[in-house]
């Protein structure tokens, strides 16, 4: 058991190491340190996370919402300050994505021999 | 990186080797051998899964669902190797989750801040 927290914990470190999260770093502090980008960052995340909530608790979205988005993610996409910080998480997601799916595969194989 | 991933294999084996495992293991097989049990088992994976996806999608439950749904609950609960597959599959999942907030600290912290 012990040893399965202390490679958890190795694991932690090589992420924090690795050039994908210090990328991420940089470009979330690039974000940061611009108050225009850092609103549209905001906004956009608070959108994302509206929208997630309510779907999750099964409440209609209406078009105006659904308008308001897709505005909000056009301007994001113009942002290039933002579209890096978005490349960079996906990228580390993509990872940490792989890393989920290594630990989980005992559980996989079980539910579906 | 190379050692972010052998350090994923090594928890999949750690996780395979554990008395949790092994114990969920030994409980499924044992629902899976007997026929009411299996039955019923996928009975309640079956609504819980479309419960789930009719939420995320937003569609509406009925109250005829959600009856039949306490109906399935209450008889897993009365099945003494579905309680137990359940129970060991909550200890495993405890187990990977907390492998899981250690590996996405880094992404944790650095939104906190
Ligand atoms: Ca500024
Ligand atoms: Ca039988």
């Amino acid at each position: 058991m012990s040893n399965m927290y202390d490679s958890a914990n190795d694991i932690e470190k090589a992420i924090r190491n690795s050039v994908e999260f210090k990328e991420l770093v940089e470009s979330y502090h690039n974000v940061m340190n611009d108050e225009e980008a850092k609103q549209l960052f905001e906004a956009f995340r608070d959108t994302q996370m509206n929208l997630q909530e309510k779907q999750m608790e099964g409440i209609e979205i209406s078009q105006e919402e659904i308008d308001r988005a897709r505005q909000i993610v056009e301007k994001v996409q113009q942002n290039e300050m933002i579209s890096k910080l978005i490349e960079k998480e996906q990228r580390l997601n993509l990872i940490i994505d792989d890393i989920s799916r290594i630990i989980t595969r005992p559980l996989e194989d079980l539910y579906e021999y």
